[in-house]
């Protein structure tokens, strides 16, 4: 079993941020599975998405179930294998998981405060999180990777690598991602972000010196994010039209559990508050779940890194033009039920590539899970990213690339 | 121009409900337009949908801009034409907009305590409703309609219309409803609500009495809803990626105001809590004014009659055997973009339909404005209406219907 241990690098130097701001005296927590090879060759850097870590694969000694979130992916003898390749997680900034983020005290600050940087911490893009994996590669001495690979917003920051760094990456892999947010796609973050900032324990961003946390903001944001998620389908075919049905037990303790007819053969119970269909009460645990351990604003400062990320911009709109720099081989991958970010975007994607003349591969894996596909084990998919490992990102770098 | 006078009536019997409950001593409010004929034989029933009321045409006096939702559609000379057409249109119970709903004095309350219903406002269905427009049409003298018709909840409303009063219904017109929600349908629904009743403002839905509104709850319901309504495609079109940037005045005061370049010459402000993005801007415009007006409880009710509406339920999940007792004509109409309640599931009901032989036009509207297209003028939706009431809704009834 591969044993995950989470490390951290400390930065001394300011990182500067797209925003005109500047970072300082900041930690990136990472975890590394493999072993670099002796030309330092072999690193595949994975970037995270929303909700997800460092912590990519493996498990932490003694926690058996704490599989990283890409551990189907990512291990001894998987498609990205760490037999072969030396692969680095890292939490970007901004995030709540030990990297440098809103929890955290907030070193402009009056000393002893205790304040932490709440609201004030500053706005972080996919660039930013670049630049600074970048820096931590540095560090490791490694000038090249063999390969950045990530989904969803991993994507993107994939895909900026490709353009910010062009010499210092041979092979991308952007997976169900796209080159910027649709209007929907700024909708959905727009509702999350007002349901955590129209929380009255959100106070502003800085609810921690009040002792809260605003965990109806963070459900109601959990559930409308897990809406986009799933696909129609999927969904229908988990949960479809079925009822949870309420079991009355000797104690008169009432225990709600599901019931598995889809046709409903229980009884309506005729409820506005409660919940009466299992998809409310899927939703409702994701929600609990996720508010409990995630940071409302990390929540904000991710969606709006997504909001933000479109390298066409500074080019006109022209996504060819954004993608001239990119020296890159691609392999983009995307899924056809999702609706979060559709074939279509990846399209685009692979179009401005190939304009380019780049060395493109373009999977669109017929699956009926929607966006979380990119996450789930799949025959096609983890055969089209183990055969593009192994024919191509294992190859030497050389002129090839 | 056509005027609107509301109505209202009063009914002293109890209406039995689905839920087992009742309600007794409602009012219900309604408009008419153009004049019973002789035989009154020229009656159309309009349901409505979620956010609107009995105000389906014309304007009231004096109040020129206060069109009604279906104007477009209902008038003299339009393709519903209330000079040939007597025209009902009815505010279904729990709504807010007059007829008996949860912002009135509950009745079962101790006299004196000014106790209004609020979440003690009885579960209300697309059955009940019916059947309360029922007993609305048998005092108006109203033995049958030429046509029953509603788009969305209200397409369903008239659907019902077809199978418990089979002889009072000689034509329906169902645009972009669907049989029943699907999961995701009521996934959305369900984050709306549960915005709501956890706004702290909510009291459990008896927030009258606290002096409050759960503002904010309503705010982010109106805005999930909002992305519901429209089509990716449309939203792109309308904001894409637009910003909004900020004037500076001479007095110092910042002017937030549109800035219409999609490819976003201006610049990012980098800001996590505030407006960036003109999509972000006209959510939260759309919020604000529902909120103003739209009752907590109300948007509860309607919401899980939306997901309580299920005719297939009774008969095993078979739609065609639940619309077996049909007799009249149908007109059903979907909108391509419609991903609300798409056109696969008015072909659900279309089959259905068929497979009981049932007489049944069929119009698939290629529109780019997603589930709002049924509210919004498009000259072949508005000839394929025109020209069903025309040639089928005008005929006398007899033998062919």
């Amino acid at each position: 079993m591969l044993i995950a241990t989470p490390q951290t690098m400390h930065f001394d130097d300011a990182l500067p941020l797209q925003s005109g701001a500047s970072i300082a005296g900041y930690d990136l927590v990472y975890e590394t599975y493999g072993r670099l090879n002796a030309d330092r060759s072999n690193a595949v850097l994975v970037c995270h998405a929303l909700n997800a870590s460092h912590h990519v694969a493996g498990s932490y000694v003694g926690q058996e179930r704490s599989q990283g979130w890409w551990d189907n992916m990512i291990g001894p003898g998987k498609p990205v294998d760490t037999d072969r390749f030396f692969v680095i997680g890292i939490n970007n900034l901004g995030s709540c998981f030990g990297s440098t983020g809103p929890m955290q005290p907030d070193p402009n600050a009056p000393a002893g405060s205790g304040k932490r940087y709440g609201a004030d911490f500053p706005v972080v893009t996919v660039e930013d999180w670049v630049n600074a994996q970048a820096r931590l590669l540095d560090r490791l001495g490694i000038a090249q990777l063999a390969a950045v690979m990530g989904g969803s917003l991993g994507g993107m920051q994939a895909l900026s690598w490709t353009t910010q760094y062009p010499d210092r990456v041979r092979h991308a892999v952007v997976v169900a991602s796209a080159p910027n947010l649709t209007a929907e796609n700024i909708a959905f973050n727009e509702v999350a972000r007002r349901a955590i900032i129209s929380d009255p324990d959100f106070h502003g961003g800085n609810f921690y010196q009040h002792g809260v946390v605003p965990k109806r903001g963070l459900r109601i944001a959990r559930m409308i994010g897990h809406i986009t998620y799933l696909s129609d389908d999927v969904m229908n075919e988990k949960f479809g039209r079925a009822l949870r049905s309420a079991v009355l037990h000797e104690a008169g303790a009432v225990e709600v559990s599901t019931n598995g007819s889809a046709n409903g053969s229980a009884d309506y119970r005729y409820t506005t508050q409660d919940v009466e269909f299992q998809i409310e009460s899927y939703l409702r645990y994701q929600g609990d779940k996720f508010a409990e351990y995630f940071d409302a604003n990390t929540y904000l400062l991710i969606t709006r890194a997504l909001d933000y990320f479109d390298p066409a911009r500074r080019h006109g709109g022209n996504l060819r033009a954004a993608l001239a720099g990119a020296r890159a081989g691609f392999l983009v991958v995307s899924f056809t039920t999702d609706w979060r970010f559709s074939p279509r975007r990846s399209r685009e994607i692979v179009k401005a590539l190939l304009d380019n003349r780049r060395d493109v591969s373009y999977a669109e894996i017929d699956a009926p899970h929607g966006h979380d596909a990119f996450l789930l084990e799949d025959l096609r998919y983890m055969g089209i990213v183990r055969s593009y490992f192994d024919s191509r990102v294992a190859l030497p770098p050389g002129p090839q690339s």
